[in-house]
């Protein structure tokens, strides 16, 4: 496996795979041609023999000096529990590191219970919300109304 | 009229009166959490006697060192054509010559003609595409399959 800075180029083939790798739900509209233009030294591409298998995409926060943002991570159905996503999340914390930065963010979805354990598993913790959902803390409407997310934080 | 800087609490306000800014337009799934946590020194609210009445929300590139970039405008319907908007914009400009920062790209929808005319009387023009319609060059799917947008640069 082979890990390598995000392109511009990458944008159709990640937006062409994305509704699939998220099991047919609807995710592309959330990530515009920005991400791709404009934070890509904190964005890598994990490839196995030529085809792509696993994306991380994150920047800098430009208010709070020493945390950075993951917006998404998504690994091919096929090539998962190979570890490419802790791959990616090391390869990321390496360079964020090497940036200054100490505070990882990031949130994701309350139904994604797979996504939660993935991200304790990850050393991430869950930051307290305004409700409990099935045990877990969730801040209600953060994305917008009707948009709970499970908000997470792990120091470097 | 006074413009500030953008904070974590001007988000539900923001994403409350989105759609309907927007003409009724389903706007805000495109401002996310993220974009009042971490890029708040280069995005600003306009306020008139208290009242929310303009927004920009903008960043620094972090792939390309010259380049900013933003991601939403907005002007209060009832507020309109009263320079809201440029002196936004200028606010904006000015920060980010402060920051090293000499060009400006953002984007919108060919069918948006007002946004387009607004642009290009901003001093923003429109970059080649693979497209003319109605005249204007346009990037196909830029943002994803069937989201065309027209595309600007301005040099500060």
């Amino acid at each position: 496996m082979e890990i390598r800075t995000l392109q511009i180029s990458d944008q159709q083939p990640i937006i062409s795979v994305l509704n699939e790798w998220w099991g047919g739900r609807e995710m592309a509209h959330m990530l515009p041609a920005l991400f791709f233009h404009h934070f890509n030294q904190t964005s890598f591409i994990s490839e196995e023999n030529g085809e792509m298998v696993g994306f991380l995409i994150g920047f800098l926060s430009q208010t709070h000096p020493s945390e950075v943002y993951i917006h998404f991570v998504g690994v091919h159905p096929n090539y998962r529990n190979q570890k490419i996503g802790q791959a990616l999340y090391r390869h990321f914390f390496q360079k964020v590191q090497k940036e200054g930065r100490s505070i990882v963010r990031c949130i994701t979805s309350p139904q994604n219970k797979d996504s939660i354990a993935y991200h304790q598993r990850m050393g991430f913790t869950i930051c307290s919300g305004d409700a409990l959902i099935d045990g877990i803390q969730v801040h209600t409407n953060y994305d917008g109304a009707g948009s709970d997310r499970v908000v997470f934080e792990k120091k470097l």
